[in-house]
């Protein structure tokens, strides 16, 4: 767990000056032009900022939840008020919720157990800092598993990487997930060029994780994701390493839209795509890519650049997929915090899952990274 | 030759009000919001408009240029300096020269053989409407030929297309090259759905042809480029339509970045990639696809939105290839005005070439659509 690397980029922070309690976020929407601190004193000061994107991405969401309960208690609101309040900021975020959940019951039940308000306070930040910590340890684990593949596939290093949309520090708290696995190799002086797909519609990439590879001095360079056709061409891509939204049980994988035609591009030039995510991810429910119902987004996104900047015919119709998803024969690796898998193959990926329950349950950790 | 549908869209024409000869331009960068019109009653006039870029567009900058030498005729301006200047507009831009040239030299001969001015300004906008309807010709040729194949190689009909970039009559003042095709399809009442690339990082496919295709009522939508890959996963493509900048003599094709990830996504799921081009955009002098040289364009172009609006850090490395080279055995065919090639092999290129040279030169008509 490499702490000073996660302090470089101060996703968020809890401070503590004589006046009380405060979370501090830095605000995404003012990146990647500036570096803006966001303080919030209150619940309703932090839901404001987690509604208007300030914070976002599923890990990093479940972090701030939990913290979000420990200021309510600390500042001594109504924890119960402030949890559901929270809970609520963004209802389909069920890292959020995971993170509120986590926190509330701690404090209730130091409560119950006849703590008084300021023990059950330290007990809930304990254990916000738990949920934090816990997201840090994941991202550490990816990356190093993900970088000892690299290793093993590309044993030259002198890296050409390329990624989409953004996996790191700023979704999750931690290194991320396949920014944690770049972050590995660039710390190991391997990694010649991070490719940053900008991802559109909405930049991501550029935005994001250029940001975070410019403050991390990788060497990078950022395109229009219709560029990468070019730079495998050209031979300038060694592997793709992409995040994931939700695995399969047959390992189809959803991603952001962008990543199928990476993978069919990675295979037609016969070089490895990586998918890195925490086996949280796996939804076993889900027998098939077919079964990943895509979400279409409005078509603003894609049309209106800025407000009044217009790409398109008014009334246009527009296609504009979530993410997409690419089926397991074209992933080379699946890479969890908990091992790679490789091939992805149904059997592979249960077995993983599986061995990672029993020693979650020998450990008494149940708890996967959400 | 479809005069009505090209008058459509009046991308540029020429009036003769009472007070002197005008030429009309669709003013380009004002779509697709607003449709204004940039009236040129002289050469100075004109060549602001080319510089800003009101027209763009090779095929369309010949035509131009022809008209601008038979105003300044017509006008009285002195036609030496004025084909200079319009010449020197965009140096670059090889149809431009042509058009002015070929106009010039008319007028030159008019005047060498005794003609008054006003005879000499007429002989040269008869020339002007020649190049122009050599223009409309070559787009209603590449239409015919290019809706022949789509009808042998998909005889069902209902067709659903993708393309990219800009390939129609803004570009061309005729057709244009892949959107006649696209065009002659729908027509003939066979065309579903146009999906539109937007085309990053310039934007030409949703402005450009996502406007054309709302004017000429075509059921169309636009979508992020790498959304591409969704709609082959999901069946929803039945061929991809391209124009091309450049083709080798081995039949690589050198087109708007993001055709060759089409291509190669084309192939993956067994869908015809068809490019459509004029015989005048084979360059036999290019040996094959790495003899093709690819202009890497300004970063500003990817990072800035708009004035203000940036998505990527400050100073960050942007790779900004203008075009990809996709070769020859990922084209189904190639479409040009004197016929179809496929499969796509130097020596089907080299004998359409050659058959189309020997047509020329019996009918007298040494000149290839520039």
């Amino acid at each position: 767990m490499a702490d000073h690397e996660v302090n470089a980029v101060p996703v968020l922070r809890w401070e503590e000056p004589p006046e009380g309690p405060v979370l501090v976020l830095l605000d995404q929407t003012r990146l990647p032009g500036e570096e803006v601190e966001c303080f919030c004193t209150d619940v309703p000061a932090l839901v404001a900022a987690i509604r208007a994107l300030v914070v976002r991405g599923a890990p990093l969401l479940g972090v701030v939840g939990g913290y979000g309960v420990a200021l309510a208690a600390a500042r001594g609101f109504d924890v119960e008020e402030a949890s559901e309040q929270l809970a609520q900021a963004r209802p389909t975020a069920v890292n959020l919720g995971y993170g509120v959940r986590r926190v509330r019951g701690v404090h209730e039940r130091a409560l119950a157990a006849g703590a008084g308000p300021e023990e059950a306070a330290a007990a809930a930040l304990a254990e916000a800092r738990a949920v934090h910590r816990e997201e840090v340890e994941a991202g550490a684990a990816m990356g190093r598993h993900g970088w000892a593949l690299l290793r093993e596939l590309l044993p030259g290093g002198g890296l050409r990487v390329l990624t989409h949309c953004n996996t790191g520090t700023l979704v999750s708290g931690g290194e991320g997930t396949a920014l944690a696995v770049v972050r590995a190799a660039h710390r190991a002086g391997a990694l010649r060029r991070l490719w940053v797909d900008e991802t559109r519609p909405l930049f991501q990439g550029s935005r994001l994780t250029g940001w975070e590879a410019a403050r991390s001095g990788m060497a990078y360079s950022v395109l229009p994701d219709n560029a990468a056709g070019s730079l495998f061409a050209a031979g300038e891509v060694d592997a793709v390493v992409v995040g994931a939204d939700r695995v399969a049980a047959d390992g189809s994988v959803a991603n952001k839209v962008g990543s199928y035609p990476l993978a069919v591009l990675a295979r037609y030039h016969h070089v490895p795509f990586v998918v890195v995510a925490p086996l949280s991810t796996v939804d076993p429910g889900t027998e098939d890519g077919a079964g990943i119902e895509v979400e279409q987004r409005a078509g603003h996104e894609v049309t209106e650049l800025a407000p009044g900047v217009s790409v398109a015919p008014p009334g246009a119709r527009v296609y504009n997929p979530a993410f997409d998803v690419t089926p397991a024969e074209l992933v080379t690796a699946l890479v969890t915090e908990s091992g790679v898998v490789s091939p992805v193959t149904p059997e592979g990926l249960a077995e993983l899952c599986s061995r990672s329950r029993t020693r979650a349950s020998q450990t008494g950790n149940g708890m996967m990274n959400a």
